[in-house]
């Protein structure tokens, strides 16, 4: 299965994936993903969203909330990785033929699920496919989104209700890590507790475009010089409160060499270990671009564009999971997850995580060896057995 | 005149102009010159390049170095103001109208010039069109010049060699004023005597791209941080040595919200009043970034794209045309513009310049009042009077 996904909408210069959801590549993978469920016989259901899941098992004969989930995403960020979510995708396939070969009896329906714009790279948000599948976020916002060729969500898709996840009980998805944590361990798999909460905020700064070579210094109002200082005390807040800040996008108008910007938006990406300490940070960071504006005479506006509390996992989930696989590190992640979705509107959820030996992430250097990748495939064929035959019950 | 030319390329959102050449409004532009120029009988020459000349007086009689030309270009920054260079050819058409009036019999043929790329905003160089009309740049080196959306000069204009300066004596440009130095001595019109050093650099910081979320603050490699201090300390520099230094255009790679860059590019523009001045200002801004960059985990390279030593104009011609016009401000500009390349390849140049009430440039607050766009008229019509009468000797 590796092998078919290595090639598509990875670039040639950087080595990265280009896989925004609905261009050719995330397309192509769709297909990829209908064909693999269609030679193991099963049957894919596709929401109006774009989201797709592959039902094994019984049909008829399960409680109102029977049915167990697994699966991931198939999209990247912009030059990403190979890994997050594909890998949790392939595993799952690898997981259901290894339940298949060791005879395993579903006596719950088990679904392999590909969730539409995880990364929210094309339209902007976060888990938006699983936002719209569970209601978190409606089709009325979501079809005016726009994308950077503004285009907009409701063009690409006709939307509508989506029925994907009723009956589902119980979500298992399995991730390539992103961070550290297995590395130190020395540890090959885990188990994700929780996911820090996450914010993404807009700064727009207004400034005044002028001549870059015969305006003098004293007579600008530069909008890039309440960037560079809003960037760096982001940075700096972050490290001395131990969370994470990052201005890695940027739009300048009118982005001319011998122009005084006229207009720099930038955006602000968030986390922390608690919601009030995202609260801090966040408002740490807005005072002072507040007062830098003050001083470059300069104008902000800061915009919360997506705002995502802590997630804590199904704890009697979690810990019937890493007990069955042996004891496995429980570790918290910084990482937004469709799986956060899923348990914020009350399914029961777990995230099992593959190590990742370059510790980076959204990042065409982010890999994990073939033999952890083995290890998470039997750790997630362990739990799936477990759920779909009711020897753990949630 | 005017009022053809406002609607043309104009942004409905910013209501500033965008007239990149080859693309659209310059084409119409262009047609609007040769318009001006055929109804008023004028022979219009196009050089191979884009450069558009429009002839009036005496074709066969004239010494070997005896035309005048005057004018300017037609092209804007991006989301620009409408004077920068239309103002200049509108003026020369309104001088020969007012010429014509008086009964000047031209011995000396007079040129309007309309020069193509002035402002380098497609193709990244800056008084292309005139570099390339008098052999400063090569077509062999430019035509492989590449605009953002990776088209090539030369499939866009096929090239070859310009004649169009063949004979030309003397140059004389009018422009709007790019500063507030008419505003403060509160007059009209004035002379410039020099153009200042400028240069503009290629900063390449490459650092690692990351997870904004779970990459520690502590195991980053953010070529963003780089460039925010960079860009601050160019700021300053630029404020402590008294000269000007400007980061006003990014590319960021990938530029997504959740992801720390791999890549920034930033450029930077300066200018000072000597090449000494300039050479200490971007060494030591070099310096600086090289030293960010270490700090910072990532790796820095500066290119220069283009540099531009001093441009000192003729003299006499300086000082015979500030006496004609009554003992106008005579001062230096931060701009670059044809006429420096002109002067630069040794055709005695002046340049007038009009009252901006702004005191912006390369923005559309850029402006001009009608009494003193006016009087530029006056004043460049009583400056080639004497030029093509032989009043005035060069």
């Amino acid at each position: 299965m590796w092998r078919d996904l290595v090639p598509i909408g990875r670039s040639a210069s950087t080595g990265g994936y280009f896989r925004q959801p609905w261009h050719a590549a995330e397309l192509e993978l769709r297909a990829w993903f209908r064909e693999a469920a269609t030679t193991r016989g099963l049957e894919v259901e596709g929401d109006p969203f774009g989201n797709l899941v592959a039902w094994w098992g019984p049909a008829a004969d399960f409680a109102a909330t029977g049915k167990v989930l697994t699966g991931s995403h198939l999209d990247s960020v912009l030059d990403g990785g190979a890994y997050d979510g594909p890998l949790g995708v392939v595993s799952s396939f690898a997981a259901l033929d290894l339940m298949r070969e060791r005879g395993v009896e579903p006596a719950r329906r088990l679904g392999i699920a590909a969730f539409v714009e995880e990364e929210g790279s094309r339209f902007g948000r976060a888990c938006l496919g699983s936002r719209l599948a569970v209601g978190a976020t409606t089709w009325e916002v979501a079809r005016e989104l726009v994308d950077r060729d503004g285009v907009r969500l409701g063009d690409v898709i006709e939307g509508g209700e989506s029925t994907m996840l009723d009956g589902v009980g119980t979500y298992v998805e399995l991730h390539v890590e992103q961070g550290r944590g297995l590395i130190d361990l020395d540890a090959p798999v885990g188990v994700h507790d929780a996911i820090w909460p996450h914010g993404r905020y807009r700064y727009d700064i207004a400034g005044r475009a002028d001549h870059a070579g015969t305006t003098r210094m004293e007579d600008r109002a530069d909008p890039m010089l309440t960037y560079a200082l809003t960037a760096l005390a982001a940075n700096e807040q972050a490290r001395v409160q131990g969370q994470r800040a990052t201005f890695g996008r940027i739009d300048v108008r009118p982005n001319g060499t011998n122009a005084v910007p006229s207009h720099v938006t930038g955006w602000l990406d968030a986390r922390a270990e608690s919601d009030a300490a995202l609260a801090a940070l966040v408002e740490e960071v807005e005072r002072r671009a507040t007062a830098y504006a003050e001083r470059d005479g300069t104008s902000v506006t800061v915009t919360a564009e997506s705002v995502s509390g802590e997630v804590a996992f199904d704890a009697a989930l979690r810990d019937a999971l890493a007990r069955r696989m042996g004891d496995v590190p429980v570790l918290p992640t910084q990482a937004g997850h469709d799986a956060g979705i899923l348990q914020s509107v009350g399914i029961p959820t777990a995230m099992l995580f593959v190590r990742n030996p370059s510790g980076v992430s959204h990042s065409p250097y982010e890999t994990a060896e073939t033999a952890d990748c083995l290890t998470g495939v039997e750790a997630l064929a362990d739990a799936l057995t477990g759920l779909v035959t009711g020897e753990v019950v949630v």
